[in-house]
């Protein structure tokens, strides 16, 4: 497993399995999705009304199926922080096990109009000094 | 607030919010669906692939909002056992607030046909045990 | 089948059917949601940002199985319009069979507030034109 | 717009938009499932029990947003075909606008196994013919 900086833990659902009979592939998305939410709830003490960033590129690697049963953790961490933009690592793991890593971008925008916008400082000072 | 002889807890997602930024009134279903998996697992020790009941009837009393940040736990206990049906009553709680009362009925059947059967004797003998 | 005097057609997906393989108990609430949704805009002009209703009651009887070839409409129709909520009926359909029966009750409120509020002349004119 | 063999129609849900107001960017990943499983039926003739394919990689890029009255199409098409492997390109467009592009790779599996398998000499006979 590789090294993150932040974790969060996900209940898996009885709804979030597929006629497979494991997690279905897009409830991964959703599974990142809360680890960011978390992280920005935690790291960035932002909080719904204050996620003014949009996700412009997402890559799963799906390793290992996911069970109902199953401990799920998300391990994340910021890859790289651009002018308005900040690329983040994931790893998708059921105990010791891989089931997934994951890679997102995000882009910081203004809420009410369409172009993107420099990162608030705080954030970067904020995402900088949780990595270190 | 009521008295329920089983708890879970629920872990509210982003994704379980819509545009009217509370959770959506279907998840409330879903909320209820982990509660009875969970109590299927824990009182019945029944897996995923023994779960050979259909939900024929549900309600649901929409009481007050729930928030991203919410801890949610869904208090369940079993109402009544008839000869092949179970009917369980709910109460979605957000800390000391009630958020939704419900009720189910669910009906045993035989996996492999189209009728409803006893419901096994074990799993009577375990729901009334367990509510004593 | 029942008289309603309003249909809408759903799109099955697989992503709606669960380890049971038929369309999950939740996802029928989403169904008729969706119903609502088209009824509120074809019938009360009604987009995203007007719908200040919330569901206070929901009800579903599970008549038969749902599966992800099945062609699904979603007959409604409205049951009784009080002060400041409407008491909506609902039949989903796969062809000429029954899948589940439903009401639902919503009610006005203000968007701003906490309490509910007489339903717009208008929508009330609306409906009533609708259903006769 | 790029060109692609195959197309499907998705009806956009009000359970499909988050609190941002615009579709969430796991149920992309719903509308590439779907379009996939539309493909498997129209052109392999493969139903739900046929699908003996785990998903291995995903990526979308996000172009733009989709709102809940957008009218959405996946267009999509087989971009190589390995020995037991296939990946495809997609489209999710809104009228002329293209709102994603994506690519997945697909593992042809042993349903009682763990490892893959070689294609089934008809499937690749059928996506070929249906892409030529």
């Amino acid at each position: 497993m590789s090294t993150f900086e932040y974790e969060t833990e996900i209940q898996v659902r009885f709804r979030d399995v597929d006629a497979m009979h494991h997690v279905n592939n897009a409830v991964y998305a959703t599974y990142l999705e809360q680890a960011r939410v978390d992280y920005y709830a935690d790291v960035l003490g932002v909080g719904l009304d204050g996620i003014d960033t949009v996700l412009v590129n997402l890559e799963i690697d799906y390793r290992s199926q996911i069970e109902l049963d199953d401990p799920v953790t998300v391990a994340m961490g910021v890859r790289d922080i651009g002018k308005s933009s900040v690329t983040m690592g994931y790893e998708v793991r059921v105990g010791d096990r891989v089931a997934a890593t994951a890679e997102t971008v995000q882009v910081y925008v203004d809420p009410d109009g369409d172009g993107s916008r420099p990162l608030p400082a705080d954030w970067v000072d904020r995402m900088e000094a949780y990595r270190a």
